[in-house]
């Protein structure tokens, strides 16, 4: 097994995201076109609320891991991002208000008991998969911001023309993370790239990025299932 | 077993500074009346480091347990004062400038491989609680902040009267943490109060504190029987 370049390694990285980024998952394409009805896009808005919550709680415990106090010096400011401060509201805040847009409660509707199983189960598996590996593995799964501004971008544009009844106003997540993931995932990979040395741990990088993109793909797989279950179908006839 | 008032409880939460912090150990006496040598204040420093270090990986860890995320927008200042950001060093920087200013040297002297076992066990055992008791009863241990302005206060006048060889500018760790800690416990202390709110669970809040005070007098005493086993006594003899 070689040890890739830098400019390799990045490449296998990205390669990840083409493959198996979930921007090409058929429920993305559906809400991409215009296609999710009112309720499809509120049931994706409550799933997704339980990965976003659970960002800073991933990240906390990355942090807890890290024994370089100059990486937690800048991953502490994820969670200060996806938290907001007691002054500033942050993702988390800005997700929910999304979700009022589309006439959701944040105490009746955006809750775990509305939950898909399958969502749940692979956001929980994020946590266990941060909670066990070496911490720059942990650091390597977040790679999959350097396919998010793209997604962001192309669903931003979406929502603005397809989904009018959601006011504009609503959509800060979006326009915010824009921003962020750049940043974010600057550091990340210059942390993997160092870390990451040897030619096995690039391999495990490059599969932690698979491991994410897998994720978050099933969560779109138990929200697709759901409303377009063959059984359903059959059922319905 | 009767549910306690919040005086009550923080009576007896009170209760255990009074009886067990470790300001009443011998060697915090010894230090506070000038009797360490350079080579004991210097052994104190390094061991003490890797309790410092410890900190903002016991507030991650706590970070990522708790729920709510209004406590958690509190909780992660903790983790900002003791590892600093970029640009403003933190309470760790602060506690290696003392080291220096004690003649260590930060990558020969304040290192793991110098600890006593008794020092790593302890701090070890700290991560260990926070990693596997509820997150309220984490918290609950923190409260030896309570205590800790006091302690600060009178260290601050021994070093400055008896330990003049010191330079008493590298002494800013101490001066910070008189304004910290207030802040901090007056945090921990109402999320003590309102989630340990069950005769059971302010009887474990109790012992959370009693284990903390009992974790940083072991560090003490691995320090004391260091330079005062009876055994090398009677051996130098």
């Amino acid at each position: 097994m070689e040890l890739w370049s830098n400019e390799d390694f990045t490449a296998h990285l990205r390669q990840v995201g083409t493959d198996q980024y979930h921007d090409k998952h058929p429920f993305h394409e559906l809400m991409n076109h215009g296609k999710l009805d009112e309720d499809q896009l509120r049931t994706w808005c409550v799933n997704r609320m339980y990965y976003q919550k659970n960002i800073p709680v991933k990240d906390a415990i990355l942090l807890s891991k890290i024994p370089h106090r100059h990486i937690r010096q800048t991953w502490i400011q994820r969670i200060l991002d996806h938290d907001g401060t007691p002054e500033v509201p942050g993702g988390i805040e800005q997700w929910l208000v999304m979700g009022e847009a589309m006439g959701l409660s944040r105490e009746k509707d955006m809750i775990d008991e509305n939950l898909l199983p399958g969502t749940k189960y692979a956001v929980d598996a994020y946590l266990d998969f941060v909670r066990t590996k070496p911490w720059f593995i942990g650091i390597a799964s977040s790679l999959t911001e350097l396919f998010a501004p793209k997604l962001h971008k192309i669903r931003l544009a979406a929502f603005e023309k397809h989904y009018t009844w959601i006011n504009p106003s609503a959509l800060e997540y979006m326009r915010i993370r824009l921003k962020q993931a750049p940043r974010d995932c600057d550091h990340g990979l210059a942390v993997t790239l160092e870390y990451c040395n040897t030619p096995e741990l690039q391999r495990e990088a490059v599969a932690a990025v698979q491991f994410k993109c897998n994720l978050l793909w099933s969560q779109l797989d138990a929200l697709y299932y759901h409303f377009e279950s063959p059984t359903r179908a059959v059922l319905e006839k």
